[in-house]
Parts: structure tokens; C-alpha cells; sequence
């Protein structure tokens, strides 16, 4: 037996064993503590006048409210006593009648319950075709109504003002310079690197910086799509014999088509003997640190200058939940922190305190992303968050050996992390359908992409629920709409001359 | 009685009568609904194994679900029965077992309870003093914790990682080229334009687009802080001369400091008339177009190529739910669109859809900010948001006339709209202690700003809550607070030589 023979069976073994996921095990007391929540925030919306519009924070209480990653599940209700006892009683003031500092909504219940059902739905409004992104269209609707603007307008909701003047900036900019601006970009010599298989996200971060994506050099990668060491110093080499600036180094844990890790330590030691920031971009598989099984393949991602990952994914925080972490915190700072006369800080009250959010990044209007954050992780604990992640991969190897014992289905990458890419063995246009039956079935709703040029059948295992009854399913389908696809075509009248 | 006076008894009187707000009239039935929505979410998370993963929108659902800006208030119990029947079997599915698309994750109840308590504090989590702030900064020291960063490391909450690699290369690229590249950004010869009271986030919106901030130029204002236009020619004639290339005007529909609205239409005429993009920061000042009595104020907004605003200020939508409305689509598509293997659009199934959302910004993973947006303005519909957005404005002309007629106080700028600025008659080091003692005292949270370089108390006028008590109870307390400050300075013996 081979080591990936070995591999795939520890890992059907481990896949087939009953699994816990994070949903509630006891429903009923959980339903009598989410309605016990409810309340709560009902009377503290209904009784706001009975409470201080401010107050300052103790600070006994900054400090009893500290604590280490918590590696044990706590309960609901101590989460939430503990969010009565020392975060309500401190919020801003902005609910109550009697805040009238800077420019704050007061907020209602409507809006509050719709974002309950929001998170519940966990709507990620970034795309594709559900009901969510026609609600978006109703509002923009709406909105072009409000100010008389065409039919053809265009609108986005943003998380404020500050982002909204920012992307119009772009959209003038573009408007102005013609589409050689997004490679381009407006001038200088910098130069950053990535593989070719990195995020598309990272070229429309040089694009919306300025310094255009030509500035962005692709670097190839290895067999196992990881990005080839080699090709990357070749490239810094080449790029400072010509006279440009190598600034930037980006590292992708876990790619977006097959989940591949690119060597990180590797990446760090070039970053500093070259003098590049070293960036991550761990959107999913940064939050792999969380198993003990799986850091060890991010190995280098301490060494970072900078890492981006979301809660959203493999934490399971409802949408939406991004994180940016920087080492050095005045780089950052310096970055963006910007004094203006309305954000005065003082000494003393509400405006106190020295290192604001919107110090450290361009948002001055931000949601309280944290608090689904805190909850999550004091919910269910490193320990139990870190299984969930490793069965994600297990179930992945386990899919991984099924695909291989099939001989109608054609694996497209070995296996990393939680992506499998395979097909069914014939066109293209067949494996597309079989996607679309797929999803329209109700059964599996998998996504494509383009592997060594080949669509593939793309299953990412994110989902705390997932479970291998839901892959066989998955597979069962494929193979029966494959099938039923490929009779279809033997069936129709030859067509040409 | 001069026209100011006759405004101010009107404005009195009207802020004088019983106003009702946007909390439910009835407390008792709204709770009722309220938990029958909560069980709903619950139901649906619980057994969520018995629904189809994904599922076609039939057209008629599309259909149905369209309506016109809605007028009058509508049920709470008929909205969320639209959602059941229009909203949530439509949802893209990523809660559901065998949704493995893309990489999604699959949310907890846990999450879902705590972005409602989040939504009913409505934090701003931009900045202050305040726990929910503490909250983030806990996940912060988790993350460093996890990742092995020093303490020294910041982190942020954005949207997703699309964001967040977007700030990392903007922190690279300054740290790399030092502070100059946030005024000189990265080359070309674009100039903008602005007020001098513009908000600080146009500028930063130039530093991060690469342009610069030098590349903004800041127009003086007339004796009621508007830009002024005469100005603004001569400085666009004066960039031309020097071979620079004007290519964007903003007006500002409310500025911050003291609410004042630009000539908007003179803006669109003169930014016609050069061949300028011509943008609108009205970042709570747009929403005013719901009132009849507001919006001609307005005018020459309806010919803006672009406008920001916030539905989280006077919309009263819980935090964060920011707009931006672009009247050429394209342009906005342009700006932004950027096809990619995995986000490949399909004619049929789940990757159904031509315009995804993320073809007109930088985020791929969006919340559902529709949502909260959506249930706020069925709830309570444009006349009666209108009505709050007026009363904001009568208070304000309310709390002018009383400060006008109280000899201690004085006003520092004309009230335009909900914001009044102006200080008790003494140092600005008492006037900062007035406002820290007002907001330690609970009474009231009013900000400070500086108006022609003295310190002023700066009552923004925005939650729907806030009645002519509350700013009564202020002024006393700020009057109280000033005496007992001054009695205090001349208590203490004479310092000096």
C-alpha cells in the first residue's frame, strides 16, 4: 500500500465516524437562551432612557474582560451574561436620545431582527444567483429613484462613506485614464510578486493602489502548484537589473483553485534577505493554525509582515468577517491614521483613547464584526473549531480516494487541503452541465474553475455540517447526471456538413 | 421679528410637539413578532438537511418581489413574510450540507444571535471609547496569539480578504516609499477638487488610489462654509495653465462640522461645462432627498455622476450599511470587473447571473447589508423617515434659538441642517471639560470639532429618540458644568513668576 493509499484510508476512516458539527446539540435549550437574548436587547432598546447615554469604562472591568484563546467550548449563557455584565453597559450611546456626538444612527428593532435573519441566512453578497442579491437590486432601485439617476446606474453597498468616496475616486480615475490605468496603474517603479495561481484579489489590490497590475510580476509554480522559489529570485534579479523596485512579497496559504500551501518559510527567508514585505494572503487556510495536525504545513506564516484571512470561512462567523494582522503596528498606523478636527481625541470620555480603528484603515463607519467573532470562538473553543477544520480535510482525502477508485471520474490536483477538483471523464460542456444539474437538483451545489486548462468539478469542504453521506451523494449524482448527459448527446442527429 | 426669528419660533413649536419615533408603538406585539422570527431562523438552521441546498428563482418571485420606494409604513409581520416566501428558500444555500461552491462558510447559531446583539447596540466600531471597541482588540490578541505576532502587531476587522490584501499592499507600499507617497502618491498629473470642509476621507480616498492628496485640490468657502465656485474656477484654469489634468469636483451634501451643503447645482453645471467627474460625498446629508420640505436644498444632485451616502446615519440602519449610487454602470464595471477561472458566470444553475456585486467593487465576500436596509425602509417607509430626517432639523433650529437667547453661550456657525455648533463663553480648555463632564455625567454625548479656530460643543442631531428635552437636559447640564468650571479656575491661587 503507498503512502497516499495509507493516507486515504486513515482518512475514510476517520471521515466515516459519527460527527459532532457546531450546531447546537441540545436545541430546545438553546432556543430558550437565543429568546432569552432577545429580550434583552428588546429592553434595552425599549428602556434606553433609563440608562446613562455614556459611561466610562472601569477599569477593573477592561481587565477581568481579557482572556487567553479559549481552547474549551464555554456556554451561550456565560458568553452572554458576560456581554450584559461588561460590554452593553459600556457601548457608545448611540441608541439612546441623548448621544449627539459626531454623526450616529440611532438604529430600530426592524433593523436589528433583519440582521438576525441575515446572519442566519449567512448571505454572502458577493455574488452568484439567489434572492439575497435581488434584495441589493430592490435597494438600488430605490435609491435611483430617490435621486432621479437612469435605470443604467449602477449601485453597491459598502461598509460607508469613506469606502463609497474612495471606490468613486477609482471609478473617476478609470473614467479619466481609460483601462491601461488598472495595469498600468499611475506611475513609479515598485514591484511585487505572486505565483500565477495567487487570488485575482491581489492584482486588483496594485490596480486600486495605483500601482497598476503590471506591477504585479506572476511567478510560476511547481508541480504541486505551489510558487517555484527559483523563478521567484530569478524574477526580483531580472526586475532590479531593469531598474525597478521590488517592495513586496505575496504568499498564498491554501489557493483559491486547489488549496495549495506556497512554502512560506522559504518565502520569509528570501523576503528578508531581499528586504520585501512578506505578505500572506491565508483568506481559508491561515485559520488552519487553529489544528496542531495542520500548522505545521504553514510553517513560515509567523514570519510574516502582514497576513489576511477571514472569520468567514473556516470560522464559521457569519458574513461578513475579514481580518487584516500587521506586525509592525506604526507602519500600519502611519499608514492611514489622519487627524481631522471632528475626531478629536481627549483625555477623558468617549473620545478617549489613542489607537482608533479607523486609525488603521480607510473605514470610519465600521460594524461590530467583532462580536459574532468573540461569540464563535468562546462558543466552541480552539479545540473543537480545529476539528471541524481537519474533518473538512479528512472528508476532502476521503472524496479524493472515491474519485480515484472511480474510473468514470478524473482527478484534476492532488489533494492539499479541503478543495478537490475532478471531473467526470468527457467534454467540457458535459462536465458544465453536470454542474448546473448539480445545483439545480438540490442535492450538491460544488463550483467550477480551470485546471492545466480542463473545467473542473470544484468541491470546497468549508461547511461544519458537511458529512460523507453528503459527498456520496454528491458523487452518486455526478456519475447519474454524467451519464444521463452523455446519452442525451449519443442520441441527437449527427449535426454538420 | 426677522425671518431668523420667525424660522426659529416655527422650528420651536414644531420640535415642541409629541413626536413619535421609529421604536414600536406597540412594545408588546413587536416582541411577539420578534420571537416568532427568531424560532423561524431557527427552524431553518435546524433543519436545513430537508430543504434543497440551492434552487431556481422562478421569475415570478422575481417578479412580485419588486416594488416601488415605498410610502407608508408596512407591517413588520408582512415583510417578514415576503422574506419567508420571496428571501429564504432563494438563499444561495451555504448553511446547507451539500453546498460546496466556491469557499463559503456555514455560519452558527451562536454568530447569528450575536450579530442581533451587535445590530441592537449598534456600535460604530470606527472609534471612541467604548467596550465593543475592547471586544475587537481581545480578538486581536488572539489572533497575534495564533499567528505568534508580537504585541507590538495591529490587526483590523474588514470585510473580507480581498479587503484586507488591498490595505496590505497599501502599508507595503508606504512603508516602502515613507510618508510622501500618502500627499505625492505614485505619479501622474490628475488634480481634484474639494472644499477645504470636506471630510477628511476624500483626501485619504486620493492617498490610497495612488493619486496623492497633493492631487486634491481645496477650494476655500463662502461666510456659510459652501465651496466657493468663483474660487474653484480659477484654481481648475490655474491647473490647466500649469499642465495638470482636472478630472474631478466633490460637493458635499452636509459637511461634517457644521452641515452646510455646496451649490450642487452650480458643481454639476461647472463640472459639465470642464469635462469633470462630478461626485457627491453626502454622507448623511443625501438621505434628505426623502423629505419634500429638504431636497431642493439638494438640487444639482440628481446630475452627479456619483453619489456616497449612508443608510447607517438618518436611515437609522444599524451599522454598517454604506452606498455608492454611479449613474454610467459601465463605467462602474469598468472600474472593477475582473473575470477569474472560479468566479466564471454560467448561463444556468447557482453561477447564474450576468452583474455579480463584485464586479463593482473590491469585495468578493459582501454581508447582507440589503437586508437590514430593506426591512427599515418597509417598516416605516419614506414619509415617515422623511419625518424624522425634518424633526432632526427643527431641533436643530430649536437648540440654535435657545442658545441665541442664552447670554453664556454662543453660536459659533449658522445651523443648516441637524448640526449646531457652539461653545460656552470661556477657554477652549473649558469648554473641552464641559464636554468631557457632560458625556462622563451621562447626560448627553455631544463631540467637540474647532470653527474658525476655537473649540466648539458640536450637537449632531441624527438618532429618531432625541426630543426638545433631551436638549434642554443638555443645555442646562452644559451651563451647570461651565459655572462650576470657571468657579473652579478662580478658586485656584494665581500660578506664575
Amino acid at each position: 500500500m503507498s503512502t497516499a493509499q495509507r493516507l486515504h484510508a486513515i482518512a475514510l476512516t476517520a471521515a466515516a465516524e459519527p460527527s459532532p458539527n457546531l450546531d447546537p446539540v441540545n436545541w430546545a435549550a438553546t432556543r430558550v437562551q437565543a429568546h432569552a437574548m432577545l429580550d434583552d436587547m428588546l429592553d434595552y432598546i425599549q428602556h434606553i432612557r433609563a440608562r446613562p447615554v455614556w459611561q466610562p469604562i472601569p477599569s477593573s472591568a477592561r481587565a477581568q474582560f481579557r482572556e487567553p484563546l479559549p481552547d474549551a467550548p464555554q456556554d451561550l449563557a456565560d458568553i452572554h451574561d458576560e456581554f450584559m455584565r461588561f460590554i452593553l453597559p459600556y457601548a457608545a450611546g448611540n441608541v439612546h436620545p441623548g448621544f449627539m456626538g459626531w454623526v450616529h444612527g440611532g438604529g430600530t428593532v426592524e433593523g436589528m431582527l433583519a440582521e438576525m435573519l441575515a446572519a442566519g441566512l449567512n448571505a454572502n453578497l458577493g455574488g452568484r444567483d439567489h434572492m439575497p442579491i435581488e434584495v441589493e437590486r430592490q435597494v438600488l432601485h430605490w435609491v435611483r429613484e430617490l435621486f432621479g439617476f437612469p435605470g443604467s446606474a449602477s449601485g453597491l453597498f459598502v461598509t460607508g462613506t469613506s469606502m463609497a468616496n474612495l471606490l468613486s475616486v477609482l471609478v473617476a480615475r478609470h473614467a479619466r485614464l481609460g483601462h491601461a490605468v488598472r495595469r498600468k496603474g499611475v506611475g513609479v517603479g515598485l514591484r511585487g510578486y505572486a505565483a500565477v495561481t495567487a487570488h485575482r484579489c491581489i492584482g486588483q489590490a496594485f490596480d486600486l493602489s495605483g500601482l497598476g497590475t503590471n506591477a504585479l510580476g506572476l511567478v510560476p509554480v511547481d508541480g504541486n502548484f505551489r510558487i517555484d522559489i527559483a523563478a521567484l529570485e530569478r524574477a526580483i534579479r531580472r526586475d532590479r537589473d531593469a531598474g525597478m523596485t521590488p517592495f513586496m512579497v505575496v504568499g498564498t496559504a491554501g489557493t483559491v483553485d486547489t488549496g495549495a500551501i506556497d512554502d512560506l518559510a522559504a518565502l520569509a527567508t528570501l523576503a528578508k534577505r531581499e528586504g520585501l514585505w512578506f505578505h500572506v494572503d491565508g483568506a481559508f487556510g491561515a485559520l488552519a493554525m487553529l489544528s496542531d495536525r495542520i500548522a505545521p504545513r504553514l510553517k513560515g506564516i509567523e514570519d510574516a509582515d502582514s497576513i489576511a484571512f477571514d472569520f468567514h470561512k473556516w470560522g464559521q462567523v457569519p458574513y461578513d468577517a475579514g481580518f487584516l494582522l500587521v506586525r509592525d503596528g506604526n507602519a500600519h498606523k502611519d499608514t492611514f491614521a489622519n487627524p481631522a478636527a471632528y475626531l478629536r481625541r481627549e483625555a477623558r470620555g468617549l473620545a478617549g483613547g489613542e489607537h482608533w480603528p479607523c486609525d488603521f484603515g480607510p473605514d470610519l463607519s465600521r460594524g461590530f464584526r467583532a462580536l459574532k467573532t468573540w461569540f464563535t470562538i468562546k462558543a466552541h473553543g480552539r479545540a473543537r473549531l480545529a476539528q471541524m477544520i481537519e474533518r473538512s480535510c479528512d472528508l476532502a482525502q476521503a472524496l479524493e480516494a472515491r474519485i480515484l477508485t472511480e474510473p468514470k471520474l478524473e482527478l484534476l490536483s492532488r489533494t492539499e487541503l479541503n478543495i478537490v477538483c475532478f471531473r467526470y471523464r468527457a467534454t467540457d460542456e458535459i462536465n458544465a452541465a453536470i454542474v448546473g444539474d448539480l445545483q439545480e437538483s438540490g442535492i450538491a451545489a460544488p463550483s467550477t474553475t480551470i485546471i492545466g486548462g480542463k473545467l473542473a468539478i470544484r468541491a470546497a469542504l468549508v461547511n461544519h455540517r458537511t458529512e460523507m453521506r453528503d459527498l456520496d451523494a454528491m458523487l452518486r449524482a455526478v456519475l447519474e447526471f454524467g451519464q444521463k448527459r452523455e446519452q442525451k448527446l449519443r442520441a441527437m442527429p449527427c449535426q454538420g456538413p
